[in-house]
């Protein structure tokens, strides 16, 4: 231990963990050593690369406060988040697909009635949701809790505005005894992730664009099924087969449509035309 | 790109960086998403795992400020940093070795002259240090520039101690004309690393404790010659063989010697016992 080198670096730094009680812990941490201290061999990193990757981290998680997560945004870019889905949701073929969480989400949204606004004065055309949480076999979901967030027209979630009174786009709501959930919504577009961070710097140093496709996230949770995390993206969007998350899937992609002014599926008359999305979930149900 | 799963997302994620106009940043990232696309496949990482990576990494960034500094430390008990100055450093024989930086640099350390405190009022058992500084073929080393850094007698920087009126255990010397540095220190001790954040927990979760041996850092600078960062530990340390961040060099142990009180190097008397070292310090020239 006292004469280590560039290679038995590595079997060191293994054994320290030997004393670790708990065995996946000492696993995962074994893994992840072996594969950094390969990355680092293979590319021979530098000192001045090592302090910029030491800075860079630095400023990843001091940019992360209640309403920003950056090092999400980073795993996202990277490919890491997707990867974790694709590992942990190879499920059953008719199951919806799983993508990934983003940094947007906010615990404790408020709930809304079925047929509620969740745009709640965010700016978009007029989008009236209709869908339905079924299990595998056809059998309704019902009162299972479906969190919903979207940007809004600008392509901004309302916790990257300041000082706006209360939640815009984003709502809780939970399905009837038939698994059915409907409401209004606004039309969602394509964004930017936040390129003001390091996460940005990194796009931008690499030639990438930072674009998403238009799309709406759900958290649907029940008891009996796994918990599905998801978007539902607009066709046609530019950015499907280039979405800087890696996010997309063909499956979800949702049945969006155009109508023009008049009468609307809550009862009412739009002035403009308002779009509707109908798609239907398939859970998973629970190991 | 639309229907990636565990495997294609690497590819896809490689591919993005096919624009980036930086070839050694392309080579960089590429490898490290190679590898920890790699890592995650390996032990299957689970949804909470990522989740708790993401907390983990968020938490080590908002420790971090102007005097503190966690993802060195990370780095440090991963082997990472150890391993970067190995790949760096692997020099002609007689070059003194280097170890790593550590969390506790501070630029801008008050200068002193030769033969100054640079205790400074810091506790613990007086130290007079004696080095030279000189080229592989002996050829002093004059107005080299020398930090050197350490902690007090419980194991603390003055960073890590809140209120102090001036740096204590820090100073810049410069080399004589025949490459020679005296000053007054004090006894060097073994000390944990900070333990309070989540270094400290990954430490306990993984039954490793966080002592490093003791020792004085030092950070040599001068034109011509390749900058050399490197402790002096003591002989007989408990932790010599288990230092928590795989720093130790035998070829880096310092000739300590005890002496009783009287008469110091420094042609004072001392009322205690005390301490000398002695170093010679052998410079790598510049490539
Ligand atoms: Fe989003
Ligand atoms: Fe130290």
């Amino acid at each position: 231990m006292r004469n280590i080198d560039e290679h038995s670096i590595t079997p060191a730094v293994l054994e320290s963990f030997a004393q670790c009680s708990d065995p996946r812990l000492r696993e995962v941490l074994s893994a992840l050593v072996q594969h950094l201290h390969d990355f680092a061999r293979e590319v021979k990193l530098s000192e001045p690369e090592w302090m910029a990757a030491i800075e860079f981290l630095t400023a990843t998680g001091q940019l992360c406060n209640d309403q920003r997560q950056e090092f999400i945004l980073l795993s996202d870019v990277l490919g890491m988040s997707m990867l974790t889905v694709a590992l942990n949701h190879a499920k059953r073929p008719e199951a919806t697909e799983a993508t990934v969480f983003g940094p947007f989400h906010v615990h404790g949204a408020p709930e809304l009635p079925l047929g509620g606004d969740m745009g709640a004065g965010a700016a978009g055309e007029p989008l009236f949701v209709n869908v339905t949480v079924k299990g595998p076999d056809g059998q309704p979901v019902a009162h299972a809790q479906m969190d919903v967030w979207e940007a809004d027209a600008e392509g901004f979630y309302d916790v990257q505005r300041e000082g706006l009174p209360a939640a815009q786009g984003r709502a809780v709501f939970r399905t009837d005894a038939q698994g059915g959930a409907h409401f209004k919504a606004v039309l969602p577009v394509g964004y930017p992730i936040p390129t003001d961070g390091p996460v940005g710097r990194l796009l931008q140093a690499t030639g990438r664009h930072p674009w998403r496709p238009a799309h709406l996230h759900f958290m649907i949770q029940a008891p009996g099924y796994e918990t599905l995390v998801t978007h539902i993206f607009r066709d046609g969007d530019t950015y499907l087969d280039s979405d800087a998350v890696f996010g997309v899937r063909n499956s979800l992609i949702g049945d969006f449509q155009e109508h023009p002014a008049g009468a609307t599926p809550d009862g009412d008359t739009s002035a403009t035309p308002f779009h509707t999305l109908r798609y239907d979930f398939v859970l998973e149900p629970s190991a």
